[in-house]
C-alpha cells in the first residue's frame, strides 16, 4: 500500500518537493528537513492507516493541526517525516446536556468550540491566547491562557480522548466518569505531551454553565513594580478573578500599532486587564468595588470597562500581542511559571537582565497563575551579537526560574526551542521515567522524534 | 547490611512470625500469605533504605499506611513480603499561607489534615468517609469522598509529591507552579496507582479558603427511585451541591443501631443528605430555598439542618456506615461509578439484581458524581450458597456498569477484589498500555505484586 491509496484526494496529500513551505515552521522555529510528505487526513482510520504505513516503512511522524505552536514541536527536524496534519478533522460531533460534555475532532479551532458552547449557553473555559490553535494542540501542550487562574488549564477540562498510538492502535482513555480509580491515569499521561506518545483523533470536552455576569477592568500603574504588587494585593484578598492579564505599555504598543486601535488608558508603564464572573450580579459588583478600594492609591488609573465593546476592545488589544510582534518585529517569546509568590520577584530579574546583556526585555503574562511571557527582542542587532545576548540572558534567566522553583514552560511546551532547558532544570530521575515511559510506548520513536528531551 | 541495622527500634520492626496478624489484612480481605517483615521508617531514608535491601534480596514490598483500604490493596498475597508501614511518618510540616499549600508526610490522618488547616481558615476539601484513613492511602486511590460533586479528587489537590521509587531513587513529582507544560504528568501517573509504581514519603496538597457558609438538608422519599430522581432535579437546576449523598432507609439502619443516634427523618424508604457552601449567605438560603421548591411534591419530608448540632448528627450517621456494616453483618461492598446521566437506572438495576439472585442489596452512595456503594448482603446464607449467588450477581452487575459507560473502581481502588472486573471491563489495548508502564518503572515487579493487574 501506498500513501495514494490511504489518502486518494490529490489535495489532501503532498509528496517531497510538493510539500508546503508552511509545513517546515510554526509561529516560532524553522527547519530547512525534506519532509517526506504531508497527509491531511478526515478520518481515524485514515490517521490508523497513515501510522501503519509510516510503521511499515519505517518513517517518522508528526502530528499537526494548526501550525500555531511557539515551541517548535510540529516543525519537522530528523528529516523525511510524514506530517499527518488533521486540521481537516474538524467536525463538531455533539454536545450532551446531561452530561455537559462537548465530543469535537481534533482539528476544530478552539474559536470555534467557544462560539458554539456559548451560543447554547455553556462556557469553555480554557483560553490560550491563539484562538486558531486547534483543540488537538491545545491538548498536545496542555494549552492555559487567560482564565486558568480561576478555571485551569487544558487539562481539566478533557474527559474523554480518543488516540492512535506510535503503532496504530485506537484507544480510549478517560471517561465520562467523575470518578476514577480504576486502574493508571492514562489520560493525563498524554494531555501535554506533545504528540510523542500517540495522536488525538476525538475528545469529550467538559464544559460549563455560562456565568450570568462578567466585567472587566483596565488597572494602570505608574510601574512594573507596582502593578506586581497590585496583581498580589488582589490574589491576596480573596478576589478570584476570571483573569488577571499584565502588560507592559512596551508590549501593548504592538498590538496598538497593530490593530489601530488605543488601549483606554495611556497613563502609566504598565497594565492589569482583570475580569471577574458570577452568577450574582452583586458578587460582580461588590468584587470589583473591593478592588477599587485596595487599589485607589497604588494605581494610576482604574478604568472598569462597563459596555461589550469597551471590555472587546481591551481583550482584542490584549490577544493581539503575539501578532503584533510578530508582524513588527524581530524577537523570541518565553513561557516561564514560577510559583505565584515568586512572580513580582521573577519579572523584577527580567528587567536587571535587560540592564545586565543589553537587551531589550518586555512582558506580558498570566499574572494570576505566575505564568510570564518574556519577549527578548533582537531590535537593531546583528545576528551574531544577538546570538551570544541571547543565549547568555536565557541562561541566567532559566537559572532564576529554577532556583525560584518554577518551569521552563508553563502552556506552550517543550518542544525544540526549550529542550536544553528542561534537561537543565528537571531532575534527571524525573527525566528517566519520561524516557522509560516514551520508550515503553514508542520503542521505536516513531512520533514526533527529537522533541521534548 | 541488615533489616534490623536500618530500623534499629525494636517495636518498629516485626519479623516474620513476630508479625501481628492485622497486617495480612485491610478492611476488607484477608490472606494467609507469610510476611517477611514490616518495618515502620520515620524518615524517607529509612525508606529508600528498605527498598535498597529489598532490591538487594530480591523480597517483594508492600507500602501500606492505616490499613483501612477496601480492595485488598495493602495485603500480602504473593508470601515472603516486607511491608513498609508508613504511618508513623505522620508529621504536618509546613501551610504556606503564599502559596495556599500544605506540607504533610504521608501517614498524617485525613482527620487531621481536615482538623488542622480548619483551624486556620483554610479548607481540605477531599473527603472520604473514613477519617482515619492516612493521605498517602488516599493518594494511593485517587480517593474521593462526599464532597467531590463539587469539588474533585484527592488527584485535584496533590501540588506535588515526592516518591521512592522502585530500586530506591527518591524524586520529586509535580510542583508549586499552577501550570505546566514541561514534559510527561507523572505526578497524575502516581496519584491512584496503588502503590504499584512508587511510594509517596511527601506530599503538598492545595487548600483552599475555607467557605464562609454552608447549611444541610435532609431529604426523606417515598421510594429510592423518588430519591434518584430528586437527585437529578438538583443537579439539573444548577445548585451545585458541596455533598450530594444517597442511603437507604435499610443502610442508614446499621449505622443508626451502631452509634444509637435516630436520623432526623424516620419516613420514607431512601434519603439525600445534601449540604451546599458558599462565602455569600444569600447564596446558601437562596439554594436551599430553591431546593425546597423544587422537590415539595416528591419529598415525604424536607429537614433544613440549622444548628451545627444537627448537621453533625446527620453527617455522623452517613460517615459511620461503613464502620456499622462491619460491626453487625456480613457483606461485601462495592464502589462502581456510572456517567451522571445513568445514575439512577444503575440503581435500579441492583435492586432488580437482588430480585433475580435472592441476595438483599442495599445501596449508599456519592450520588452528585454517579458513584454508588452498592452493598450484598450474606445475612443467613451459608458460604457456598453466598459464593455462587455474589458471583452471578457481580457478574451481571459489571456488566451493566460496562454498558452503562462505568467503571468498577470510583475511589476504592482495583486491589485484588475487583481486579478481574478491570480485565473484562478495560480496553486490552489501555490494560497493556498500563503493564508497558508498569514494566517501564518497576521492571522487577518490586512494588506490590499482584495488584490493580
Amino acid at each position: 500500500m501506498q500513501l495514494r491509496d490511504i489518502i486518494t484526494d490529490k489535495e489532501r496529500l503532498f509528496l517531497e518537493k510538493d510539500v508546503p513551505e508552511v509545513y517546515k515552521t510554526d509561529f516560532s522555529y524553522k527547519e530547512v528537513a525534506t519532509v517526506h510528505a504531508v497527509a491531511l487526513p478526515n478520518t481515524t482510520q485514515e490517521v490508523i492507516d497513515l501510522v501503519k504505513f509510516a510503521n511499515k516503512e519505517n518513517i517518522p511522524i508528526i502530528a499537526r493541526g494548526a501550525g500555531t505552536g511557539v515551541a517548535g514541536s510540529q516543525v519537522p527536524i530528523s528529516g523525511g517525516e510524514l506530517i499527518i496534519d488533521v486540521h481537516q478533522m474538524n467536525r463538531i460531533l455533539a454536545l450532551d446536556e446531561e452530561t455537559m460534555t462537548l465530543t469535537v475532532e481534533p482539528g476544530v479551532k478552539l474559536n470555534e468550540i467557544q462560539v458554539f458552547v456559548e451560543s447554547k449557553g455553556y462556557f469553555y473555559p480554557p483560553d490560550p491566547g491563539s484562538k486558531n490553535s486547534t483543540i488537538g494542540g491545545n491538548i498536545a501542550t496542555n494549552a492555559g491562557g487567560m482564565r486558568a487562574v480561576k478555571y485551569g488549564t487544558t487539562r481539566d477540562y478533557v474527559r474523554e480522548l480518543e488516540v492512535v498510538l506510535p503503532e496504530g492502535e485506537k484507544v480510549t482513555l478517560g471517561s465520562l466518569n467523575i470518578k476514577s480509580s480504576s486502574g493508571y491515569d492514562l489520560k493525563n499521561l498524554f494531555i501535554g505531551s506533545e504528540g510523542t506518545l500517540g495522536i488525538t483523533t476525538k475528545i469529550k470536552l467538559k464544559v460549563l454553565p455560562l456565568p450570568k455576569y462578567k466585567q472587566s477592568v483596565l488597572l494602570a500603574f505608574h510601574t512594573l513594580k507596582d502593578a506586581t504588587n497590585g496583581v498580589l494585593a488582589i490574589l491576596q484578598n480573596g478576589i478570584e478573578p476570571t483573569a488577571l492579564e499584565l502588560f507592559e505599555r512596551g508590549t501593548i504598543e504592538y498590538s496598538e500599532k497593530y490593530t489601530k486601535v488605543l488601549l483606554q488608558s495611556q497613563k502609566g508603564e504598565a497594565y492589569v486587564l482583570m475580569t471577574i464572573d458570577s452568577n450574582e450580579e452583586e458578587t460582580v459588583t461588590r468584587k470589583i468595588d473591593t478592588v477599587e478600594s485596595i487599589l485607589k492609591g497604588q494605581a494610576v488609573e482604574i478604568i472598569p470597562l462597563f459596555t461589550q465593546e469597551e471590555e472587546e476592545k481591551a481583550w482584542l488589544l490584549r490577544d493581539n500581542i503575539l501578532v503584533a510582534l510578530m508582524q513588527f518585529t524581530e524577537y523570541e517569546m518565553l513561557d516561564e511559571v514560577v510559583p505565584i509568590n515568586k512572580f513580582s520577584e521573577m519579572i523584577d530579574y527580567t528587567k536587571e537582565l535587560q540592564t545586565k546583556h543589553g537587551l531589550k526585555v518586555i512582558n506580558f503574562g498570566h499574572a494570576g497563575d505566575g505564568n510570564i511571557h518574556t519577549v527578548l527582542m533582537k531590535e537593531g542587532l546583528d545576528e551574531a551579537t544577538w546570538q551570544v545576548r541571547r543565549q547568555a540572558l536565557l541562561d541566567d534567566l532559566y537559572k532564576k526560574v529554577n532556583e525560584l522553583g518554577g518551569l521552563p514552560s508553563a502552556e506552550h511546551g517543550i518542544g525544540i526551542i526549550k529542550k536544553p532547558y528542561l534537561e537543565k532544570m528537571c531532575n534527571p530521575v524525573e527525566l528517566d521515567l519520561m524516557r522509560k515511559i516514551k520508550n515503553a510506548i514508542d520503542p521505536d520513536t516513531r512520533l514526533n522524534p527529537g522533541k521534548l528531551f
